[in-house]
C-alpha cells in the first residue's frame, strides 16, 4: 500500500529517532496527568506514529491521484458563497472523518491531543500529494488552534488543576465547528495598499454605544477566506500621524502597529431557524498561477459584529503570537511540494534514456538530483528544529497560563520559555526564507530534468513550480524574513558586544582546535556569518561610525539606542537575504552536526550539506563584502558613483 | 504612440551607434550591387530603423494588449486540422500585411533584403509583446530561409552574376507561401524516446523504387508543426550498431547520427481542384505550461512524399547549419521576455507604497531591479555579437557558393567565415545558455516583487515566468549547452596548448599591467575562466593522467586523440554550466569593454556588469574547484566515499 509516510526514510528516522519528543510529549500530556492521556513517550509516539501512517496512505491514494482535478479546481461566488470543486469536497469530507481537524485540541475539547510537531509533519505529506489541500486542511486545524490559544491568553478559558483539564473556553463554538469538520477559519490581514506593511492597514473597528464592536473595510489574498471564522486585524485607536492623514515618512513608518486590534468576525450567523445571516460580503476568489483548489477570497466587513480579542490595541501582539507556526507551516509545505518534485525529477531520471544510459547517470543531472535531495533533508531538519522550540515555547506558555506553580518552578519554566521563544524566533525566518526559496528551485529544476515533458501539462511537474511560487510570497516575503533576520541578529551584536565577541571566539577556536574535521567545518559555517555580521556593523551609516570612534566597543550599546535600523543599516537591508542564507546554511550545519553525534549514520548527510554549503557561504560572504556601496549611493540619488566609469 | 522600440533607449543605441552594419549591409546588398538595392550603410540603417520602429508600435498596440486573450489560445485539432484562437489569427494575418515574413529573403523572392540581425532584434520585440506570437512568427521567416539556404548549398539555386540576383530554387512554392503568410514551416526533429540524443531518432526515410522518398514515423514537441511545410530528420541508413537492434553502449552513441537525413515534407498537398490532400496527420496538441497560443504539435508520417535535402546521410549537417540561429533566435526571445518581466517590476515597485516610501528605494528590491538591468543589457551585448558574427558566417558561405571569385579573394572570404563561424559557435551556446536560465530567473524575480499581486492572473507576470520556462528546454538544454561549451573549450586547450597557454598568458598580463582599471577586471574575469579550464584539463580522469605524466606537453595532442570527451571528462561534464556561466561572463565583459571603448557612456553598464559578474565568477571557479569528486564515486558506483564521513 503506498504511503508517503512509509517511503520516507529520512522523515521516519526523525519520527523514531531524530526528535525529543519527551518535552513536548510531557507538557502536551500535562505533565502526565491528562485523564485518558499516554503514560510514556514511546505509548505516545506509537500513537503519532499510526495517526501519520494512516495520513501517509490518505495522502498517496486517495490525494496525490486526483492532482489533476485538484489544479482544476477553481472555487467561484454563486449567490454570495463560495463554491468548491467535488474534489475538494470529497477530500475534506473523508479528512474530518479521519478526525483531523481536532488533530492538536485537547481531548477535552474532543481532539487527538497530538503535539503541533506532528501537525507539522502531517503538513509534509499533505502538501506533497497536494498543496491546496494542505493548506485549506491548515486553516481548520490551526485556526481551532488559534482560538483556544488567544482565549487562554487573554484569560477567558478556564481550567482545572486535578485532573488537569479545561473546563470551559470563549470561543467553544468556532473550535467545535471546526473540530466536526462543518467550518473553518482564517488570518485576515492583508489588504488592497497592505501587505508587508501592516501600518498602512485601514480596515475599522469600532466600538458601538450598545457596547458591540464592528468592523469595517476590505481584506484581499485571504487564504482559505471563505469559511465563517475569521481572525481580523483592524485599527481601532489613532494614535499615529499616518492613521491621521498626515503624509507618511520613513520615521513613524511602525507607529501605525500601535492602534491595530484583533477580532474574531463570524462572515455568517444563523437565524433561530437556522438560516445563515450573512455579516460580511464574498466579494471575490483570485485566478492564481497555482494553489487552485485553495480558495483566495476577497472579503468586505461593513459594521459586522465583532469580538475583540485581548485589549484594543493588542491585534499586533496577537497576530505576532501566530507567526511564526504560520511560517513553520510554510516550511513544511515548502518541503512537500520539493520532496515531490525530487521524488518525480529521480523517477523520470532512473527510466529517461540519452546517449546510453538513462539520465540520472549524466554527471549535470546526477548534480541537480544529489543537491536537491541534500537541500530537503537540510530544510527538513531545519523545519523540525524550529518547530519543536515553537511548540515547546507555546505549550509552556499557556502552562504558565494554566498551571499553579511554585514560585521557583516558574521562574524555571519562563527562562525555559524564553530560551525556546528565543530560539524559534532564530530559526523560523531561516526557515521560511531557505524552505520556500528552495521549494521554488527544485521545483524548477524538477521540470528542467523532465526537459520537454517537464513543460507539458499532463506530467504534473508545472504544477508544482506553479504551486510553489507562492511560498517565498505568503506569510511575509522572503525579504520580509532576511529583514527579520538581519535586525535580530544586528541589533544583538550591537546590544550585547561581549556575546557577540565570545560567540565568534568560540566558532574560531572550534573551526581550528576542534577534533573532528566535520566539527572544524560547522564551526568555520559559523565563524564565517558571524564575520558577516562584523562587516556589516563596521560598515554602518558613515556618520555613525566616525560618532563611534571616540568611544570604546562598551559604549556602542548605549549610543545604538537612537538608532533606526531601518534607515541605518542600508548595506545590511541590502545584503540581508545573502546573509540569510549563510546564517541558514551555518544553523543546518550545526543541527546535522548534532543528530551525526548521536547517530554516525547522518555524517554521510552532513558531508553533503556541508560540500554544497561551504562555497555557497563563501560566496554571500563574498558579496556582502565587496558589493553594494554602488547601488546605494544611486538610491541616495548621489550620481557622482557613475564618475567611477569616466 | 506606445513603441517597443522607442522606448528602449540600449536596443535603439545599437541600431544607431553600437552594430557595426558595414560588412553585413554589404553583403546583403551583393557588395552594393543588388538591383534596386541600397547604396549606403546609412540609407540601409535608416530602412532597418523604419521596419522596427513600425513593428514596435503594432507590438506595443496591437499585440502586448492582447496577452490575455492569447494566453487562454489553446490551438487544438478539430476534423485533423489544427484550430487557432481568433487572436492568433487576426494578429498573423495582419503581419502578413506587413511584409514581415519575408523581412530577409531577397527581393527577387519578393522579400524585403533586411539582414538577419534585424530579424533577431524583432524578435526581443516580439517576444516582450507576447512570446507565442514571437515564436510562430519564427516559423515562418525562418523556414522560408531555411529552405533558400538549404537549396544554395545544396546546388540547387541557379544565381546571374549581373546584376547579381537568384533566378530560381528549388523550394520556391514553399518560400512564396510563408512569404504571402498562407503557410509556415517547422523543424521535425525530437521524437517520443529522442530528444537530446539524436543519435536514437527513429523515423525512417525510404526510397522507393519509383525514385520517390517517403517518410515514416512520428515527430513530438513540434512547435507551429501544424503547418504546410515539414523539415523532417530521418534515419535512411543502417550504418550504427543501435539501429541494427544492438544494445546502447557509451562507446557508439553518436554513431547513429551518420544515417540521418534531412528531407522536406508537405504535410499536405493540393488536388487539381484546389482541395487538400493530408500527406500526415496531426495527432495532437500539447496543453503546455505556457506559450499557449503557440502549438506544440505531434504529427505521424505514414509513407509521406518527402523531398531529400542535400544527399543521404547530411541530415545531421543540414539541421546543424540551422541550429546556432535557432539558438541565438531563443536568446533574443528570452531578452524579451526578460524585458518584460523587468519593466513590469519596475513599473510597479515605482508606484507601490510600503513602509512610507516606494518599494523601488527599498535597498533589496532596488539590488535585484539592478540585476535584473544589467543582466538584460549584458545579454542584449551578447545576442547581438552573436547574431553578428553567425549572420557573416552564414552571408559569407552563400556569398562563396553564388559569386564566381578571383582565387585569392575566395580565399581570403573563406578565412573571414571560418572565423565568424568560430565565434558563433563559440558564443551561441554561451548566450543560449545565460539568457535562457536569466529569463527564468527575471521572470520569477519580477513576480517577486510584484509580492501577492505576482501570483495573481490578471497582473500578467506570472505568464511570463510560465512562458520563460520552455527557454532552457527547447533548441537544446541548458545542460546540451554547457556540454557543447565545455567540450569545445577543452578540446581546444587540449588540442592546442600552445594557444592556450599564450591566451592564458595575455590574460594574465592585461589582468596586471593594463593602464585601465576596467581593462584589468575585463582581463582577469577572462584570466579566471582559463584557469578553471585548465584545472578541469589537469583533473582528466587519473589513468590518463599517469600515462601523459611521461610525456611533454607538446605531446598531449596526439595522446588525447583517442579520448572521448563523453566518458573521460567527468568532472569537466558535472561542472560544464559553471563553466559556461564564467565563459558567458567573460564574454560579456569583453565586449562590454569594446563598447566603452567607442562610447565612454557604455563603461557605466561594464561596471555594473563586473560588480555582479565578479563575485559570480569566483563562485563558479571556487565550485569548479573544490567540489564533485564525491557525487563522480557514487556515480562510478565507488561507495567508500562515504567513509569519509565515518
Amino acid at each position: 500500500m503506498p504511503s508517503f509516510y512509509d517511503d520516507n526514510d529520512d522523515l521516519r528516522w526523525y519520527v523514531d529517532h531524530g526528535i525529543d519528543w519527551e518535552p513536548i510529549v510531557r507538557l502536551t500530556e500535562y505533565d502526565w496527568k491528562a485523564p485518558d492521556g499516554f503514560r510514556s513517550v514511546d505509548e505516545a509516539r506509537d500513537f503519532y506514529r499510526e495517526v501519520m501512517g494512516l495520513l501517509g496512505t490518505v495522502c498517496a491514494e486517495q490525494i496525490a491521484p486526483r492532482w489533476k482535478e485538484l489544479d482544476h479546481s477553481h472555487p467561484h461566488v454563486v449567490d454570495g458563497q463560495v463554491v468548491e470543486s467535488a474534489a475538494v469536497t470529497e477530500i475534506f469530507s473523508q479528512l474530518a472523518e479521519l478526525g483531523i481537524h481536532g488533530m492538536c485540541l485537547p481531548r477535552e475539547l474532543g481532539g487527538m491531543n497530538a503535539p503541533l510537531l506532528v501537525l507539522q509533519l502531517n503538513t509534509e505529506m499533505l502538501a506533497r500529494a497536494d498543496v491546496s489541500v494542505c493548506a485549506h486542511a491548515g486553516f481548520h486545524g490551526g485556526m481551532a488552534l488559534a482560538a483556544l490559544m488567544y482565549s487562554v491568553l487573554e484569560g477567558t478559558t478556564t481550567f482545572q488543576q486535578d485532573p488537569p483539564s479545561i473546563t470551559a473556553t470563549r470561543f467553544r463554538e468556532c473550535i467545535d465547528e471546526i473540530c466536526s469538520g462543518a467550518a473553518w477559519g482564517s488570518m485576515d490581514i492583508t489588504e488592497p495598499d497592505a501587505g508587508s506593511d501592516m501600518a498602512a492597514l485601514k480596515t475599522r473597528g469600532v466600538l458601538g454605544a450598545d457596547g458591540q464592536w464592528r468592523v469595517t473595510g476590505q481584506k484581499i489574498f485571504i487564504t482559505s477566506g471563505h469559511g465563517r471564522w475569521h481572525f481580523v486585524i483592524a485599527r481601532t485607536e489613532e494614535t499615529d500621524a499616518r492613521a491621521g492623514g498626515a503624509a507618511p515618512s520613513g520615521a513613524d513608518a511602525f507607529a501605525g502597529l500601535k492602534g491595530l486590534s484583533m477580532f474574531l468576525v463570524p462572515a455568517w450567523d444563523y437565524d433561530e431557524a437556522g438560516n445563515k445571516v450573512m455579516r460580511a460580503s464574498f466579494v471575490g476568489v483570485e485566478e492564481k498561477l497555482g494553489h487552485n483548489a485553495s480558495a483566495t477570497v476577497t472579503i468586505s466587513f461593513e459594521d459586522s459584529p465583532a469580538h475583540l480579542i485581548g485589549q484594543r490595541g493588542e491585534g499586533f501582539k496577537y497576530m505576532l503570537l501566530l507567526m511564526n507556526n504560520a511560517r513553520v507551516a510554510v516550511g513544511f509545505e515548502s518541503l512537500g511540494v520539493a520532496e515531490a518534485a525530487w521524488r518525480a525529477a529521480k523517477q523520470y531520471a532512473a527510466v529517461r534514456p540519452s546517449m546510453g544510459k538513462t539520465i540520472d547517470q549524466h554527471e549535470m543531472i546526477a548534480d541537480i538530483l544529489d543537491e536537491m535531495q541534500t537541500h530537503i533533508q537540510g530544510i527538513r531538519a531545519l523545519g523540525i528544529q524550529a518547530a519543536w522550540h515553537e511548540e515547546l515555547n507555546q505549550k509552556l506558555r499557556l502552562a504558565l497560563a494554566h498551571f499553579d506553580l511554585p514560585a521557583e518552578r516558574r521562574a524555571q519554566l519562563e527562562r525555559e520559555q524564553k530560551r525556546h521563544a528565543r530560539k524559534s524566533r532564530h530559526l523560523t525566518p531561516l526557515l521560511k526564507w531557505i524552505s520556500s526559496e528552495q521549494a521554488v528551485h527544485i521545483a524548477r529544476q524538477s521540470v528542467q530534468v523532465h526537459g520537454g515533458s517537464g513543460y507539458i501539462k499532463e506530467t504534473g511537474v508545472e504544477k508544482l513550480l506553479r504551486d510553489a511560487m507562492v511560498f517565498p510570497i505568503y506569510e511575509g516575503t522572503s525579504q520580509i524574513q532576511a529583514l527579520m533576520v538581519m535586525k535580530d541578529n544586528l541589533l544583538d551584536a550591537v546590544r550585547n558586544p561581549k556575546g557577540f565577541v565570545r560567540r565568534t571566539a568560540q566558532a574560531r577556536w572550534r573551526s581550528v582546535s576542534a577534533k573532528d574535521g566535520l566539527e572544524k567545518r560547522v564551526a568555520h559555517l559559523r565563524l564565517e556569518s558571524q564575520q558577516a555580521i562584523q562587516f556589516l556593523v563596521s560598515r554602518l551609516a558613515a556618520t555613525k561610525l566616525r560618532e563611534l570612534r571616540h568611544h570604546r566597543p562598551g559604549d556602542w550599546t548605549e549610543l545604538m539606542k537612537d538608532w533606526d535600523p531601518k534607515k541605518d543599516f542600508a548595506l545590511a537591508m541590502l545584503h540581508a537575504e545573502r546573509l540569510t542564507s549563510m546564517l541558514a546554511d551555518a544553523a543546518v550545519a550545526e543541527i546535522l552536526w548534532e543528530q551525526g553525534q548521536k547517530d554516525g549514520a547522518r555524517r554521510e548527510l552532513l558531508v553533503r550539506w556541508l560540500e554544497r554549503a561551504e562555497p555557497r557561504s563563501r560566496h554571500m560572504h563574498d558579496l556582502i563584502t565587496t558589493t553594494g556601496p554602488r547601488l546605494l549611493s544611486v538610491l541616495a540619488g548621489d550620481t557622482s558613483s557613475h564618475a567611477a566609469a569616466k
